[in-house]
Order: C-alpha cells, then sequence, then structure tokens
C-alpha cells in the first residue's frame, strides 16, 4: 500500500540505520566508538542516502548499490553536526547532549575525525567499477571542502554588518546544498545513469537542499518546540542572518529595524521579545517571500526530472522534493 | 655531488613544498585559507612525501607520481597537529603559535576538517588507474581511522595506572607509523611494484615510523631546545608514557620510583625535577635501551628491502631508515 513521501520508505531507512551503525563496529576503543555513534544512534530521517538510492534506482540501477555512499554521506553529515557543536558550543541537539557536552572536547574533535575518516574508508569499498568508485570519493571530498567553506561564511556572517540574499544562498548552497546535490549525482554513477542524467540530478539535489534549509528557517519561526523537535525562534536568538532576516531587515521602517536589531542575537532576549521580532518578520511578508523562494527553488528541481523515465521511482523523487518543504519536523 | 640523506633531497622538498602551498590555491576564504596553511607554511622535513616518492623510484616507477599521495599523506598528518594541539590544549608548536591560539579553536576545528577534505582531493585526482586510486583511498582512510585509534589510546593513556610495553607500541603504530607505512605502501602501488614489494615497503614504513617515535622521545630526554628545534624534558612533563618511561619505572627501586612519579605528569616541575627524573631514567639504563631498540627496528626495516633491486634509490631508503633513528631535530 503506498502511503506516500517518506513513510513508504520506512523498512529501507531500518536498513540504512543498521548499514550505519555496523560501519562502527570496526572501531576498537569503546569510548571512541560511543562517541562516535551518539549522534548516528539517536535517528534521524536519513534522507540523504535516501535520496541516493532512489535515485539509483530512478536511473534504471539497484538501491542497495548506493547504500554505502548514501550512509557516508549521512556519516559526513553526523561528522559535521559534532564539530559545528563544538565550534558553536551547543550542550543540546533535538533533546540529547552534544557529544562535546557528554563526553568532553577532545573526545568530540576526534570521533569527528574518525567519523570523517570511516566516511571515506566506506567510499572506497563501493561495488562499483574502480573509475566509479574513484568519482564517488571526489565528488565526497569536495562537498566536505565546500561545507567547511559554508561553516566558515556562517561564522563570517555573524561579525559582518550587510549579508545579501545571494550571500546567504551561496552559504546555505555550501553548508546545506552540497550533500544532496552529492546524494543525487552519487545515485545516478552506481545506478549506470547517464552524463546528462548525473548534471540534472546534481542540479535537482542543489535546488532541493536549498529549498530544505529555508524552509528549515521557516520551521524556526512558525513551529512550535514539540512539533519541530527542537527548540524554536532559535536562529533570532543566534543572530543568525537567514533569507527571512535579510529580507524582513530591507522591509522594515527604521522603527521596526531598530526593535528588531535589539533582539537578534541577544541571547538574553526574553520569550515576548523573540515573539516580538518574528511577528516583525511576518508582517512585512518576509517568511511569506522565504516560504515562495523554498516552493520556487523545489519546482525547479522538479522540472530537472525530465531526464528520467516515468517510474514509480520519479514519482518518488517528485514527492521527496516537495516533503522538503512542507516537512513539519 | 651526493651529500647523502636528506640533504640529496634539498629539490625535491622544495618542489613537495611548491605542490602542497599550491593545493591550498582552491580555498576562497582567505582566513580559513591562512589558518589551513599556517603549520604547512612552516616548513617541515616532509618525510612522508619523501618517503613515497623514493619507494616509487625504487620500484621502477618515476617520482612524481607519488607526489600527489605523499603530499595528501603531509596535509593528513598537518591536519592531525592542528587537532591534536587543540585537543592538548598547547599554544606553541616548534617556536610558532599553534593554529588555535592565532585564529580560535573553531577555526582550528574546521581548518583541520578543511585539510582533511583537501587530502582525499588531492589523492582522488592522483595520475594512474583507478583501480590504484581506489586503493591509495582505502589506505588513506584506514590510516586516518587508525590515527583517530591511537590518539585516543595516548588520550586513555594519560589516566592509565599501568601500561605496558606493548600497549606504547601498539599506540604508536597508529598515531605514528600507520603515515610512514601508508607513503611506503602508496609509493609501491603508483611505482607499479608488486604485491610482494607492497607487503614489504608497507613493514619497511611501519618499522622506520615506529623508530621515528622511539628515537623521538630519546631526543626530548637527550637533547637541548636549540638543536632539537622544540622544548625538551617535555615528555616528562606532560606525563606521557613513553616506551622509555614503561621501562625506566620496571627498573627503578621503590624510593626512585617514587621520587620519578612526583615528576612525571608535574605540569609544575622545575628544571631541576625534570632533569633529576630523566637522570633516574638514563641511570637505569631505560634510554640506552629505546636507542637499541629504535636502532633494532630500523635494522629489521632494512632487511625487508630485499625485495627491491639494487639501485641508488634502494640505498636511499636505507640511508631514510638510519636517519629516522640518528637526526638531531
Amino acid at each position: 500500500m503506498l502511503m506516500g513521501f517518506p513513510e513508504d520508505y520506512n523498512d529501507r531507512v531500518k536498513r540504512i540505520n543498521e548499514y550505519l551503525m555496523r560501519s562502527l563496529d570496526v572501531i576498537e576503543d569503546k569510548r571512541l566508538k560511543a562517541a562516535m555513534a551518539h549522534y548516528p544512534a539517536a535517528g534521524g530521517k536519513r534522507l540523504r542516502p535516501l535520496l541516493a538510492t532512489i535515485v539509483s534506482e530512478a536511473v534504471g540501477g539497484k538501491q542497495e548499490k548506493a547504500v554505502p555512499f548514501g550512509a557516508a554521506l549521512e556519516i559526513v553529515h553526523n561528522f559535521t553536526l559534532v564539530h559545528d557543536d563544538v565550534m558553536d558550543e551547543d550542550d543540546t541537539r533535538r533533546g540529547i547532549r552534544t557529544v562535546h557536552a557528554q563526553y568532553g572536547v577532545p573526545e568530540a574533535i576526534l570521533a569527528g575525525d574518525a567519523l570523517f575518516a570511516r566516511a571515506f574508508e566506506i567510499v572506497s569499498g563501493t561495488d562499483a567499477e574502480a573509475e566509479k568508485v574513484v568519482k564517488l570519493v571526489e565528488i565526497m571530498a569536495k562537498a566536505v571542502r565546500l561545507l567547511a567553506e559554508g561553516q566558515q561564511m556562517d561564522m563570517d556572517f555573524e561579525d559582518a554588518k550587510r549579508i545579501s540574499s545571494d550571500d546567504y544562498l551561496k552559504m546555505i548552497e555550501r553548508k546545506t546544498a552540497v550533500l544532496y546535490s552529492a546524494a543525487a549525482q552519487g545515485g545516478v554513477i552506481v545506478g549506470g545513469g547517464t552524463e546528462a542524467q548525473e548534471e540534472a540530478l546534481f542540479e535537482y539535489g542543489r535546488l532541493i537542499g536549498l529549498g530544505f534549509q529555508i524552509w528549515d528557517d521557516v520551521l524556526d519561526l512558525r513551529s512550535d518546540q514539540e512539533t519541530f523537535g527542537k527548540p524554536v525562534l532559535n536562529d533570532i536568538r543566534n543572530g543568525k542572518k537567514t533569507l527571512i532576516v535579510v529580507n524582513g531587515l530591507e522591509d522594515m521602517n527604521a522603527l521596526e529595524r531598530k526593535q528588531f536589531l535589539k533582539v537578534l542575537g541577544n541571547r538574553k532576549a526574553t520569550q515576548d521579545q523573540l515573539r516580538m521580532a518574528r511577528d516583525l518578520l511576518e508582517d512585512v511578508g518576509a517568511v511569506d517571500h522565504a516560504v515562495m523562494v523554498a516552493s520556487g527553488l523545489v519546482a525547479k528541481a522538479k522540472d530537472r526530472l525530465s531526464v528520467l523515465k516515468e517510474s514509480k521511482h520519479k514519482e518518488a523523487l517528485k514527492a521527496f522534493a516537495d516533503y522538503m518543504v512542507t516537512r513539519k519536523t
């Protein structure tokens, strides 16, 4: 029975999770292994491995062939979470203690590095022609390098006076979208697709990745902690210069801007102040605008799927794209 | 004119350095790039890339072909230094400020990650058959994973009551030797050597790597800051359980052991106390014993070179091995 995305893939997510956890068995030291497994074991939607496997099917390949590459990207994602949390000095992530809060900063740095190394070991063991494996390694290594540049931009933005919406989009392309474009491109490669498909699916992944992040920024303002699974209005408190904030600031009058900037990045702001700041963004239409931008990106992403033959997998990729900007969590 | 090792390779080291620094040009963000280049730009002996290139020649290949892989290992080495310095909270390294002391902890974590990613990008671009490139990626990824396990052991040892010499050797095999065995094995692969040569040179690299680390422990006790290029008697102050300390403790009488343990790991120890502790290690012959062990490892390493035809490159590898345990710095 078809239930839609992502429910149709519950079994596959289970198998991906098993693969993920098993891939850490090679680590001998118990403490290191526990720190490495801390986030992967806490669950997650596994969108990146799911994407890689569905794309592989959509180009006529087997879904299993994409599991190692997809899992490796998921491990890379987890490694960046571990290190980002150290850099941001966050003590909790989605209701659990962060790795460094639980195991200490040195252990967290090391666990991140070891996850990173494991990801490349996994990719290099992909069951495919050597030329393809080399390509997968290239894609993943470049993605991680760009992730680091994105994180750098994110840190630079905190002190920057003026950020444009282009700056923001460039930053999230690197910090968020690269793993989706890599997942989709890698799926084409292991699935045996054409170069045109590779290019189109890379772009599809990039666009839904951008949509995903902008939608995340929306949820931070419009959701509540129980539904979202993490504290809301956090981006305002942390002074994040999201697309919504960038556009909102442009459209506020001088008085509104002054009020808003008093709250943005003020870690001691009260809930009332945070809500006031959110209302200012809503009032000038900046949140609605972001929703429109995210939907537009996803629509463009779906256009790119014209390189694929009709199939239920192609339909799944459309549903996948829609899910990125309709999900509640 | 032959001057011996490493002087004969001064020009090659220059070219390796140019390659290394050029490989960071792709980084867009100036601050990130500067943090990444901080250690590579400070120089170094480049033993790992040198080893890879000489081995490549020794099996009949071209030395240039091993430069990317060797440089990638050097970048990995630098990345581990950046992160290790954060973990150890060291403010200086060989007379310069550490990356986190200069740029802050978040930047240092990120710069290390970006170096790591670049290393894999470089290896994946190696000019060789795809099968060989995949093997190089596997070797490097496994090496980094083992490096993390070695660093974990090193941290665990600080709190451990009793460390055996086997524990110590297992730790330095991971923390130091893996990059030498990887360099030598990789050199055989790009140079087009046989499987028997691959196995033998891996072991050669492992043995000289162990010798290198034990000799480093000796220099910390027997050298002076000017000659060694970094503060001496540091391992005692930091409570490192080196082979010398492990063996020394076994051979001291109860009173000596009590005196020694008062100084080991005491960050406030005076120079006089540190010298007294060193003298205790010398008196029971633990330093001489370590010199013997290191020389024995290097002799065994040179035996492994019997898989190579006679050539000046083979002679260079013998000189390389000897250098590991005779160097002053």
